[in-house]
């Protein structure tokens, strides 16, 4: 049932956009939700989208609009003027994306766009909610709510909806105020439906309501709605005035983008890109990290330089620069990752660091113990020499316990500097723990083939 | 607003239960939320538990039960005996949370849960649910919904949803089914209300609803909740029968969870862990991935071994192992994340394996010629050695490449075999970069050191 893009799919849609065929065109699109004709628009080219555009009617044009990626939107409203933009588009949108895609447009564009919009009270919430800096509860929410005075009977309620839920999609929950539009509580449609015309609506409501500041940041919005298992959470300013709501949808995308954003950071990648981004985009997000690793690599080099006469001497104390490196680097990764993902999502609970870092040394010592053994008993058999054996091991087991250290560490420290933990993660620690691993190894190295 | 758990907080408690002082310890838990609750829990010990769960109401208690950690509930539910289970917890729960919380249990435990549940209806729910696979749709379903005939009126369906409605806790849509119990389409409550209530529900309908089948996978009921917004997605039978819906907070954890399984996976961690758990548990989750990276260290030993008599020559091969090991590992790693990212969104469009090589060669060609003259510049300048320094540079290039095919290449080829293509990520594409870099490094090495 659901939709899926299918490369005959677009052939036939292509054919129709060539021979100007709106007839089957339209019908092509018609079954469609916007998030589907969103993704059409993706793989055609922009001749062709506005084609398909101009095809829709004005409401899944603005969903669709809504539905676009960030690139391909901008892309697509460079070409059309601010009042078409206006008219078309903005009109029949809800206030959070409408403010989303105005405050994306360059000035000129959103002095036009705003003042084409007839309606005056929805060009004020959409330059109200501009204000808000994008990553807080103001920047998620939208101004399209029902409101109803605890006073009224839910007659008078039924009435007031009728004229404020027409611009709304969907309704989860009416917020019910004081006459100074304080936020008292929510009450449920279920409830209203099955209760008594005559009641008030303050005995059907509930007041154990959650509500978010205006600044309250997107992550910990994301959390409480995550957490609590709600559709929608009102938003109120410092005294508690009711200011708009801010519903699930858009907090599902700030959930995904948040663990992207460590997924990404650990594998070495600076910007949320997709493999389909052009080359530059692609080649710019993953550069930096790259930089950051020659330049360990180099560092690295400079600290095995200090052993060159050992390893001239010894090569094959060579071997096993790779595994220790790679070991320390592994370690490192795994304990900063499970640091990072419990900062995440609120889970390291209420225990002190000294703790956290007792736990993780003996996961450490564990662990080490167990690859030293292993590392030992194959080196006996595989090397002639045991001052190799003996090293391998002994440098395996302190650097695990080193990388264990730091990886726990590091992400906490970085948490407490208001810096982003996950930095912690991939190519740095990996090359932190490169350096310090094999400065480790080496050193035991000499000091073991002398003695030895 | 929203509560945080404090030491204080919880010192605060402990006392009041040390008193057993019933009174100040449910006046700390009253205004607090099922979520909060099962986060203290987290906290305290299994007595300290046991005492403020007797303190609770039913409702409070069953939502406490379901919202606690896996982990944390087993441990609690083997101190209770089944018709306590039952009575206490199950009777008030949601069919979905009751079959997975009785799916957990031991056969024997099971049986005795199941036996003691009075209400037969509710038995019947859960023991259907119990059937499905937990990673399809049929897993994530309730059984409670709202079911209207399409032929109803509006009157007849109000008075209907009045016995429905009152085992549900929250409803977001009322499913319009006809006579043989197909789904025929959904109704908002607002359209509901704001209907005139001698319509049938047919006229007010909306017809084009998203379902899915029992048996569709989870990640793609995720998806499909995301894509288009949904709060409630309705689960059919092959031949369209409406049997139970999804909510959107049991999706919210699917998709978090796939994002954080990838994140752990890329970190070479096995299991979902926190770092409060214990420390076998950890231990375990950690040390399949090192035991890979070990085999994998003991292989790159021996490919380097291949040249000890070269390395004995010239020691100064030995100080740039580490930063081919290690840029190779880094661009495979990048690009296989960016691969098992698309896979995982379903963003790699409609676009064939060649040309997204195509794509992936030039990224790396330029990334590569960049990082090769910077590190051929600093050579120039910190080696004596030209061999060396050619080394290097045509060396790190050929990494690059290499390491972005394989790491394109692998992720897409394990999701074709229907392997989870996460596992191309981390410890598994580090060494066999570890290992082909090398290779790589070394021979142009011999060649290079042989010839100038």
């Amino acid at each position: 049932m659901p939709f899926e893009l299918t490369k005959d799919f677009i052939e036939e849609l292509r054919t129709a956009i060539e021979n100007k065929d709106e007839k089957t065109a339209l019908k092509i699109l018609d079954s469609l939700h916007a998030a589907d004709i969103a993704e059409i628009y993706d793989a055609v080219n922009i001749d062709e989208a506005k084609f398909l555009y101009l095809l829709l009617d004005k409401e899944t044009a603005a969903d669709t609009l809504a539905e676009l990626d960030e690139d391909d939107r901008e892309r697509f409203l460079k070409v059309l003027p601010g009042d078409v933009i206006a008219r078309q588009f903005i009109e029949k949108m809800e206030s959070d994306d409408a403010a989303d895609i105005i405050g994306d447009l360059d000035e000129e564009k959103k002095e036009q766009v705003l003042s084409h919009i007839e309606d005056i009270d929805q060009a004020g919430h959409i330059i109200d909610l501009m204000s808000y800096d994008e990553d807080t509860a103001g920047g998620l929410m939208a101004k399209e709510l029902i409101k109803v005075n605890e006073n009224w009977t839910l007659t008078n309620c039924l009435r007031e909806m009728r004229k404020q839920a027409e611009e709304i999609s969907e309704v989860y929950y009416v917020y019910m105020v004081d006459d100074n539009d304080i936020l008292r509580g929510t009450v449920s449609l279920k409830r209203m439906l099955l209760s008594d015309n005559r009641k008030k609506v303050k005995d059907i409501a509930n007041f154990d309501v959650i509500s978010v500041k205006t600044e309250t940041p997107r992550e910990e919005v994301a959390g409480i709605m995550e957490k609590y298992d709600l559709v929608a959470l009102p938003v109120v300013d410092s005294i508690g005035r009711l200011l708009g709501r801010i519903t699930i949808d858009d907090v599902v995308d700030v959930i995904k983008e948040e663990a992207e954003k460590d997924y990404q950071m650990a594998s070495g990648i600076s910007e949320d890109i997709e493999s389909t981004d052009k080359v530059w985009v692609l080649t710019r997000a993953r550069i930096p990290w790259l930089l950051i690793g020659l330049l360990g690599g180099i560092l690295v080099a400079n600290v095995i330089g200090i052993y060159e006469v050992d390893l001239g001497m010894y090569p094959e104390m060579a071997f096993f620069i790779p595994l220790i490196a790679a070991m320390g680097g592994n370690v490192g990764v795994q304990s900063s990752a499970i640091i990072v993902q419990g900062l995440a999502n609120n889970t390291l609970g209420i225990e002190s660091t000294v703790k956290k870092l007792g736990r993780e040394f003996v996961v450490a010592s564990i662990n080490g113990v167990i690859l030293s053994i292993i590392i030992f008993v194959y080196n006996l058999f595989a090397s002639d020499t045991y001052a190799l054996t003996l090293t391998v091991s002994i440098a395996l087991f302190s650097v695990i316990i080193f990388a264990s250290f730091f990886g726990t560490l590091i992400p906490l420290a970085l948490n407490k500097l208001k810096i982003d933990p996950a930095l912690a993660t991939g190519p740095f620690i990996t090359t932190l723990n490169d350096i310090m691993g094999l400065f480790i190894y080496l050193m035991i190295g000499r000091i073991l083939f002398a003695v030895l």
